[in-house]
């Protein structure tokens, strides 16, 4: 089997090992694709040092094939296609006593703190392994992940047939915030300022303006006869993004923080107060966000096709890696299936 | 009559007038308490002349008896104790069509926007007026609209036994809240820098603490077992107000935004996202939390007796604002049952 190892900053090796069989309650997958993110890209970055130490196997968006199956695991055959719910919460915190396990306070999380998605056979608890249909392109099922990402998003925003959407930024999830709030029926309006993202979005049905010569607000405004949106998704993470998402939003309008501000944001406090918005954090997903995202791209109500830009070979990870940095990508794939021969 | 006339910054001016008949669809109060709120006291600063005029009779929290019934009112007979609901929504604004006319974007607040409780006699429209107990003494009865918006706050955050909340902020509706919260089983801690107001709150059964002296994060924490705050309500409108009430919340636990924060504040965006925290702006009340009010006030559940500081007669009125200002009081009524005689 082959593995990505990361060993710090911008450096991954590629490694062959031997396959360990899957102990107890465990399962082991051929991993087919492995997605990365931007939380892979900060790892690569050296962000996240403290957190994954310097011999780490990161990603966690995949899919693959069981290979095998441990002691004391049922349903599962082998050959049967699967992806990972990557999260392992601790049960016992304020956060899982809360029934809030998927934001627990001490989570395990595969392809950060414990190994990930980045080898081509990799072994993992039976509980979190999901079953793909049998008809589902594997490529397209390594979008599974991220698209329950925007599934959460979407259901912390209550959104509905007919609600006015404003997604703030049109990287990977924010494209998909769009396209599940658009599968329920919302008016949805992308805003991004790059033009590479805007095309892609537009290439999916999802209509996208450049707030550098758009006035988002008054935009919206003229197409709710003066209302205003009922959601915002704040996915930019960029200081004018707050402000957009907030001063777009009608009265009781709803907020979804789903971007990492790595510092506290100015904030109109008082548009709050007065037309009683509301902020909604929204991380990760709970296992049924995961089931949905599955039927959706299954259904091709995700268009997955168009959302994969690149697909590299496992032994050119760092060029993928290095794609991803330089932008004019939307989402990059690590093909795993050649490592296991 | 007498009627209070603002006239321009620090100038109130005392009036001897002739009262009007009540004209279709109105009510004549003769006026028995008018409070003076926050706002009464910004408006009395010259903070907002551009919205009341150089001629203005203000005053939003009373209680009185109606004088005199005019054409077309049902249900309304003369001598009965009432309140009023002094807010007129317009009815076709967005927030009007939104079902949530009391945050009309075209608001006709009697007492800013038009004439208020600041005379002995007013006209208002039927629909406005309240009836009171009998029993409810009227000067407890001017505070049934203060705790309305605490009302309105406590049913904004979800309240629940067991709950526990900390209200960031001890001045009238700090307390007001504290109490409403309690009275619903939730368990409450008041933050407040002031040590009067904390007597005040400790005297009608609210634990206080000063936030110079004590860690009011590891304070909750403790109470919680590590977990945080269900609810805070931001009530201070101070910078730091904001920090406390963000830092203290548990889990999916929710900030009230109370109070009037007139330039951005500073919010760690980071932990909303990573906590799923949510904020929920909260602005005056809805006609059922007037009515919770009058019967949370009749019922004695709001200590009336011990937050009315002062009762001053209307020709003191320049008197009672300026002792408002000093601080070391609570509420302040005017007694307006002189003024027609």
């Amino acid at each position: 089997m082959k593995v990505v190892v990361y060993r710090g900053a911008r450096d991954l090796g590629i490694e062959d090992r031997e396959p360990a069989p899957p102990g107890p309650g465990e399962v082991r997958i051929d991993v087919a694709y492995t997605g990365i993110c931007g939380t892979d890209l900060h790892i690569y970055h050296g962000d996240m040092d403290a957190r994954v130490g310097d011999s780490a196997i990161i990603g966690h968006e995949m899919s693959g094939r069981v290979a095998a199956v441990g002691a004391d695991v049922d349903g599962m055959t082998v050959g049967q296609p699967v992806t990972v719910m990557p999260t392992r919460p601790c049960g016992q915190c304020a956060a899982c006593r809360r029934g809030t396990s998927h934001i627990c306070h001490a989570m395990n999380f595969l392809g950060i703190d414990s190994p990930g998605a980045m080898q081509s056979s990799w072994n993992v608890p039976a509980e979190l392994v999901l079953p793909l249909p049998e008809d589902l392109p594997l490529d397209h099922a390594a979008l599974v992940e991220p698209v329950a990402v925007a599934v959460h998003d979407v259901r912390r925003g209550k959104v509905s047939a007919d609600d006015q959407v404003v997604v703030v930024g049109g990287g990977p999830v924010g494209v998909l915030i769009a396209t599940v709030a658009q599968s329920r029926g919302a008016r949805v309006l992308l805003v991004e300022p790059d033009p590479y993202r805007r095309e892609v979005a537009g290439g999916v049905g999802i209509e996208a303006v450049d707030p550098g010569s758009t006035d988002v607000v008054a935009l919206v405004g003229d197409r709710t006869d003066g209302a205003g949106a009922d959601i915002a998704f704040e996915v930019s993470g960029a200081a004018a993004g707050v402000t957009t998402a907030v001063d777009v939003l009608t009265t009781r309008g709803r907020l979804v923080m789903v971007a990492i501000h790595p510092r506290p944001r100015e904030v109109n406090l008082h548009r709050f107060f007065w037309r009683e918005l509301e902020l909604l954090g929204a991380r990760l997903y709970q296992r049924d966000d995961m089931e949905e995202a599955i039927r959706l791209v299954a259904s091709g109500a995700i268009p997955a096709r168009q959302l994969i830009s690149r697909v590299e070979p496992i032994d050119a990870a760092a060029a993928a890696f290095t794609a991803l940095e330089g932008g004019g990508v939307m989402k990059v794939l690590l093909d795993l299936q050649g490592g296991n021969k």
